[in-house]
C-alpha cells in the first residue's frame, strides 16, 4: 500500500506545495518514506527520505523546488527492503530525457522480468518495481512515437498491480492496470490545474474538483493542451481491492464511484444481520471499527457510545516498553473509557483479526474496566490468505483465522461471542450488479491473476 | 495548561522510562516542551526540551537516567516566553540538597513575589512560576524542620492556581492549591510504587491503580515509609476549572470523582433540552465536540453520525500555506464527510467559539459538501472573559462573544441556528451539591481571587 | 581554560555576529559548548549549547539575535560538569534588571561561597562560578550606586583566577583578577566599537585595532559615553598563567605585551643552550611544537623540518579503534613524513610531556619511519603539580614527571635522549623584570594564593 | 578530485571500520560526500551521504556493516551536480550479481557513451561517471567468463582518467586508467587483508605495508586467493597528473615511487635558483605552499619562519560574513602573525594563483602587519588552461595568469616581486628520465587525450 499524487499545474501552481498538501491526505496510505518530484519547464528536482511527509519536507526546500508539474508519493514498504534507495518517485534521465515515476501496487512478475531485462545488461539499483517499469518504459521508448505510446506497449508485460503516474518533460501520465486493483482518479482545480491522487480525499483540500476515477486499464495523459484518454488496455472486469474499502483508504474518499465510508457502514449493518447481538452498547475499536460501529448500531438499535480513547502522539519514535511491562504498550495507544462501558454489555467492532494477540488485548482490557459481556464482530470475512497485489499480511501460518475456527479464535480472545461477515456480504457491501468486480483474495483464496506457485 | 507526573517507586522501577510513559498519557495538555527529572540515591539527573514527549526522549537518554524517583512535565506555556530555558522540571541545589519541582497553575501575584525575592538579591534565571516557588521553598527551609513543613508555609503566600510535584532526595511531595484549580490525583502500582499525575488517564496505562484526588490545599507526601497527608490548608470550597471537563482534560479521565466523558455526554444532553434543532444527523467536531455530540443525540433521539475526517498527522512541523491558499489548512487537517451530511440537515456541536473564525469556515465547509442546514451547538455558556489561572485565552476583544449578541455570531460564521449552555447548566454537568463548587469566571466574569486590576 | 568575547557596538553593529566570529578565533580555548547574549536595547536575547561555534549557531539563529552589544563564551569543561546547563552566557534577571555574565578562570573559595549564599536563600541551577559571581554582584547592587561599584566590592571575596565581562542594560564591565592569571585586553573599531576578548586574536579578524590589555584588578567600564576605568583592586604583582604563552594561547596573540609566538621561539632557543643535540633535524610535533622547534633550529643552526602531516579532520565525532586496533588513533590523527626523518637522527620538539604515553607512540613511529636516533626536548620544565585556576591537569599520580625522573622518562618514552627546560629559563622566556610575574605553579608547586589543603 | 579505499580483509577485519579510518586520512581529496559499501558474505549494505565522513557515520551506523570486504569514497565533485544521489559507492545488482563501484578521475567521452548505453535502453539515475561504467561491464560480462575480463574490455572504450576500485561479490578488483592520471596503490596488512587507496598515507594509519603503485593500465585482483595481475592495456607512458605533486596529494604520500613532499621541497629549491631575491625571511601559505617555503629556505639561506596562523575550525558550516565585512572571511581562517614579519622583507611562497584575489589579500594582510616587502613566489608554472581529467579548475577567463602577463598579476597582487617555475622546471622535480612522464596540460596546453573541441 502506498500512496500518488501528481500535478499538472496552471500558471501560478507552486507544484511542489501543492503536492506536499496532497500527500498529507494520503499519508494514511505509507508512513514509511516519502517524496517529491518537481518538473521546472524541464529541469527536475527532488527530494525523497525516511518519514513521514512532515518530517522530510521543510519551507526551505519547497521554496527551492519551483515548477508547474511534480509527482509525489508516500511509501508502506511491501517490495524492497526499508532503505532511502528505495523511496520514490524514481528519477530517471533515459533517450528521450527524464522520467518521474511514482507508483503503488505489487507486480507478481517482477523475477521474470528483472532476469530478462538483466540478460540484456541492465544495472538496477534498487529493488523497487518502478525501475523495472522504467526500464521497459525505456526500450519501447526507443521503438515509439510517444511516451504514451510506449506506456501502452508495456502494460501487456506487467502483471500484478499498479497505479502510476508518471511525468515526463512535458506531460504527466497516469495508469491503472487492467484489473484496476489500486485506485486512482483525478480533478480539475479553477484554473485548470489537473490532479492526480490515489484517492479522492486528497482532491477536496487542494481545493480540486473531483472528475472521475481512471478506468481500470486507462492511460490518461494531462498536458498543456488538456486531457487525453488511451484505453486500448481497457475492458476487464475489474478485480479492485476489497480492502481498500475495509481498510486502508479514508472513508472520506469515494472509489470508482463508491463511498468508502457507506461501504463501512453497510458492513456494519451486514454484520447485525448475520450476527445480532443482546447488549447494551455499540462501540468501535479506533479509527478502522468506527464506522462499522455506527451501522451496527443503526441496523440494532443499540446506542452507540465511545469506549476508547486513542492516543494520538505515539508515533514512530515512541520507544516501546521492555518486555515485562509490554502491555503498557497497548494502554498507552488505546484507553478503554470505563465511565461508558463499566457494567455494560459490549459489542465490539473491528475491521480484521489478523494474529488476534491485539484483540486478546482489548477484550480483557474493557473487562477489567468492567464491562460485563463483549460480543466481538468483525466488518469482513475471516482472513486466511496472502496478497499478491500490495497488502502488507503475513504469512499464512500467522493468520490465526487460517489455523483456528471461529470457535476457537473466540475462546484464544477472550470473548463472549464472536462473529465474522461471509464472503458474499463483500458483494452486496459495494453493490456489485453481475459478475464480481473485486478481488477478495485475502478471504477467498480466488487470485485473479497467473500467480506463479514459487512466490 | 500542563501536566505533571511523579513516580516514587519500587525496587524494579526504572523512574524515568514509567515517567516517559505517563507524559504520553498527558501529551493532551501540553505539546511545547517537556522535561524528566529522576533521582538516583539522592543523585539528580535531568534532561528537558522544545517537542513532544516522542521527539525530546530517546532509548539512549532514558538508558542513561537511572533511579527509583522521577518527575516530569509537559509544558502548554502560559506565563513565561517559548524558550528552552522555560521548560520544566526546574532543578536547583539549596540549603539542604536538590529539589526537583514541576507545577500546573498560573501565580496571580508573580511581580509582588518575584521583586520582594529580588530585594533580598535573588536572581532569575527563567520566567516560570517554579523558580519563585523553588526560592519560597529554599528560604522556609533554613526555617523548617522538613521540606514538607517548609511548603506548608509556602502555600499562604501563593495566590493563583498550582499543582505542583516536589522531588526532595527522600521525598515526593504533591501539593494542590486550597481552591483546587488544577486536577491532581494519586495512585499506586502493585509493587507499591506511588504514582502522581494531573489526570487519572496516566495511571492506567503504567499499570497504576487509581486511589484518590489531592484535597485542594493538601499536600501529599510519598516516600520509603509509605504516604501521609498535611491538611493545614485545606477548607476552602473548590474552585475547580470547568474548563478541564469541557476541554482540557482527556474523557477517559476522573476529576474529582466525576468522569469528564459522562459531563461532556450530559452537557450534550442539557444542550438539546435548552436548543432542540429539527435535524436529520447530529454531527460534532473532533475531537472535542463528539462526546457532547453523542449525548445530543441520545437526548433528542437523532442519529449521530461521523461528520469530519480529521488528518492525524498535522503535527507541529506542518508548513502552512501562503496566504492565497489558506483555506486548504483547515481543510487538511479537517475533511468533512460529504457521503454522511449531504442532502441533510445537520445539528454540528463543538466546545466552544472563540474567535469564531475556525467555525464560519467548518459551517461553509458543510455546506458546500451538500448539507441543507447546519444547526450549530455549543457545549459551553459564551466565552466573555480572561483566565487568570492558566487557561489560554486570547484578550477579550478577540471574543466574539464579548462583542456580539448571539444573533450576530450566528450570522457571521453562517449558522442557521446558534445555541450555548447556560451558566447554570455548569451546576448540572459536574453535580454541585449546594454552593457553587468550580470557577466559571472565563463565562460569568466571576474570579474567585484577588485579582489586581493591572493584570 | 576558556574564552570570552565581548562587544560594546556601533551604531550599525550586529554585535552577535561580531561575537560569532570573535569566538571562532578563540575556539581553541574551548570546544565543549559555546553561547551568545546579545542585548538589544535592554532586551537580551541568548542560545547557548554544547558544540562548536560553527555548530551550534546557524545564521537563521543570528538573525533572530539583533542588537549592538553581545558578549559570547566558548567552554573547555573544568569545573561543573559537561552539562548544557552549565553553558556560558548566564543570563539572570535581578532588582536591577538583567545581567549576563561570561567567565574564564577558576575560583578557589567556591564551597564556601556557596555554603553562605545557599544558608540565605540561595537557590543554584548550575555548577558553574559565574552563578557565584551573579549572586554576590546582586546582592551588592542593593547596596551600591551603580553595576561597577558592585562588582568592586565582590572583587575581595573572590579567590582564584577570573576573566570576566559582564553586560548589564547599557554596559559592558570587563573584569580581571587582582593577580591577572588569565589573561583579558581590548580593542576598538573604526566606528568606536569597544571590542572585549581573552586573546588578541580575536581582535584583528574582527577589524579592531588592539588597545591594551585589562590591568590585573582592573575594571573597564564601556557604555555609550566611552570608556573608563576602576583601578581599586589594582596594585598586586601580576601571577599571569606562564601556560597561556606554553601552549594555550595562540601564537599570533600578545598577552599583557609579549608576543606568544616570539615566547615559544625563545624557549626552543633556551632549550637549546641547556640540551644542545648532535642531529640532522629539528621537527616539532604539531601544532604547539612547532614554533620552539623553529627556535631551537635558529640556536642551532640544525636544519628545520616538516616532522608530521596532521589530520585536521579528526574531531569530535571521530570513532575511536576498538582496543585491538588502538595504535590506528594516534597515526590518523598524526602520521609521520617518512621522506623527512628516514636515516636523520631527529631533534624533537614539544611543549609538554603529561603522562608520557603519547609521546612513547610519537618517538616509536619516528624510529619506525626510519629514524636513526631521536632526541626529545620540551619547551618547558617538568610537570609536576596540579592547578587550581582553571587549568586542566590530571591528578599528580598521573603525571609522569612527579614520579619518575627524567632519565625513567627517557628510557619510557624510548628516546636517546631528554632535556627539559629550568624553572628559571621562564621568566626569561618573558622577560620578567625584577620580581616574577607568573605563577609556574604546575611546574614549581608554588601556589600564589591561599588553597586549601583539602581540594 | 575524489578518494577511493578498499580492503579484502582478513579473518577478524571489520572491513567497514578500517575503510572508515582510511577515508579519513584521504578526506583531503574530498570533502562533499562520502560512502562505504561492504560485503558480507556475498550480502552488500551501503550507507553515503553529504558531508564529512566523520559526520556521515557513526559508530551505531559502521555497528550495522558487518563483512570483510569493503570499498569507500570521499568525493569533490567534478563532474555531476552536487546532490546525494551521486555520492559513491555506486552499488548495483546486475545478471551476475552485485558490483560496487568507486571512481576517482573523469571520463572525457561521457556524451558519447552515455548517448550509446541511452539508445540501447539504459535508464541513468546519477551524472557521475561510474554509473556509465557499471553499465559498461554489466553488457561484456554477459559475453565474458569473470568480471575482470569484462572489465579488461571495457577499458579502451573508456578515454579520460580513472581509477577504479570494483568489489564483485568475491573479488576486489582496481583499475588505474593506461595513462595513470590519477594515484592508486596497494599494500598489505600483518593478517594478509589487500589494502588499496588513492594514495600511500592511507596504509600507514590501518597498519598496512606499502606494497607498490598500481601501474598504469593495470588491473590488479585480489580474492581469497590472493593477488593476481592483468596487464593486457599497459605500456603506455604515464601521463600522471603533476598537480597531485604540487598540490592535491598528502606530503606524507608516495606516487609512483616518488614522495610528495620530497618533490615540493625540491619545487622550493627550483623556485629560488630561477627567482631569487634579498629578503629576510621565507614565510609559506598553510598548507601547501609550507614546504615549498622550506625549501627555498634551504636552497637560499634565508630563514623559514612561520607567518600565519591558521584556524582549523572553519569548517562548511562558517557563515560568511555579510558583504560590508567580506574581509573577515580571510582574516579568520589565516591571521598573520605580526611577530614574525613586523619590519621584514619577505619571501611568500604558495603553490599556485587560480584567480589572484586570496593572494591580494594574503599580501595586503602582510603588509599591514609590518613586513617592508612581499616577494611572492609560486611553486607552479603560470595557470593558463582547463583540465579534463578530474581537476576542478575555473573556466579560462577567470584564469587570472591566462589573461594577465606575471608583470601585471605581480601589480594586481600588490606584490614587490613575483616568480612562477618554468614549464620544464616540472620533470625536474619528479626527476623525468627521458620522455615526460606526467600531464601538465594545464600549464602546457599539451591535452595527452583526444579532447573534442565542442567540451
Amino acid at each position: 500500500m502506498c500512496g500518488i499524487f501528481g500535478i499538472m499545474g496552471g500558471s501560478d501552481v507552486h507544484a511542489a506545495r501543492m503536492t506536499y498538501y496532497g500527500l498529507f491526505s494520503l499519508q494514511h496510505r505509507g508512513q514509511e518514506s516519502c517524496g517529491i518530484a518537481v518538473n521546472n519547464d524541464g529541469d527536475v528536482t527532488y527530494h525523497k527520505d525516511m518519514g513521514l511527509v512532515g518530517e522530510v519536507f521543510s519551507d526551505t526546500m519547497l521554496d527551492r523546488m519551483p515548477g508547474k508539474m511534480a509527482v509525489g508519493h508516500v511509501r508502506y514498504s511491501t517490495t524492497g527492503s526499508s532503505v532511502r534507495e528505495n523511496a520514490q518517485p524514481l528519477v530517471i534521465k533515459y533517450v528521450k530525457g527524464s522520467l518521474s515515476i511514482v507508483h503503488n501496487g505489487n507486480l507478481t512478475n517482477t523475477d521474470f522480468l528483472r532476469k530478462q531485462l538483466e540478460s540484456g545488461g541492465a544495472i538496477f539499483q534498487t529493488t523497487i518495481d518502478s525501475e523495472i517499469i522504467a526500464y521497459l518504459i525505456a526500450k519501447e521508448r526507443t521503438l515509439s512515437a510517444t511516451v504514451e505510446e510506449a506506456i501502452c506497449k508495456v502494460i501487456p508485460k506487467l502483471e500484478g498491480s499498479y497505479s502510476l503516474l508518471v511525468m515526463s518533460p512535458k506531460k504527466i501520465i497516469a495508469v491503472r492496470d487492467p484489473l484496476g486493483y489500486r485506485p486512482l482518479c483525478y480533478g480539475v482545480m479553477d484554473d485548470g490545474s489537473v490532479v492526480f491522487a490515489s484517492e479522492s480525499c486528497a482532491l477536496d483540500p487542494v481545493g480540486a474538483r473531483f472528475i472521475r476515477d481512471v478506468d481500470p486499464g486507462e492511460i490518461v495523459i494531462a498536458d498543456r493542451h488538456g486531457i487525453r484518454s488511451i484505453r486500448t488496455n481497457c475492458g476487464m472486469i475489474s478485480r479492485k481491492c476489497i480492502f481498500e474499502y475495509i481498510y486502508f483508504a479514508r472513508p472520506d474518499s469515494f472509489i470508482d464511484g463508491i463511498s468508502v465510508y457507506r461501504t463501512r457502514l453497510e458492513a456494519g449493518k451486514l454484520l447485525y444481520d448475520l450476527h445480532p447481538a443482546d447488549a447494551d452498547l455499540v462501540i468501535g475499536v479506533p479509527d478502522s471499527g468506527i464506522d462499522a460501529a455506527l451501522g451496527y448500531s443503526q441496523a440494532s438499535g443499540i446506542p452507540y457510545c465511545k469506549g476508547f480513547v486513542k492516543n494520538n502522539y505515539v508515533g514512530r519514535t515512541f520507544i516501546q516498553p521492555t518486555q515485562n511491562r509490554r502491555e503498557i504498550s497497548v494502554g498507552i495507544k488505546l484507553n478503554v473509557l470505563a465511565a461508558s462501558v463499566k457494567g455494560k454489555r459490549i459489542v465490539l467492532i473491528d475491521d480484521s483479526i489478523v494474529r488476534g494477540t491485539t484483540m486478546a488485548r482489548i477484550v480483557r482490557m474493557i473487562k477489567e474496566a468492567g464491562a460485563l459481556e463483549v460480543h466481538v464482530r468483525i466488518s469482513s470475512p475471516t482472513f486466511r490468505w496472502p496478497c499478491y497485489y500490495g497488502t502488507d499480511i503475513p504469512s499464512a501460518d500467522q493468520l490465526t483465522a487460517s489455523t483456528n475456527s471461529v470457535d476457537q479464535i473466540c475462546t484464544n480472545i477472550g470473548a463472549d461471542s464472536l462473529g465474522f461477515l461471509e464472503l458474499d456480504s463483500l458483494s452486496r457491501m459495494i453493490s456489485c450488479e453481475g459478475e464480481k468486480c473485486y478481488c477478495d483474495a485475502c478471504f477467498s483464496g480466488d487470485h485473479p491473476g497467473n500467480i506463479k506457485q514459487d512466490i
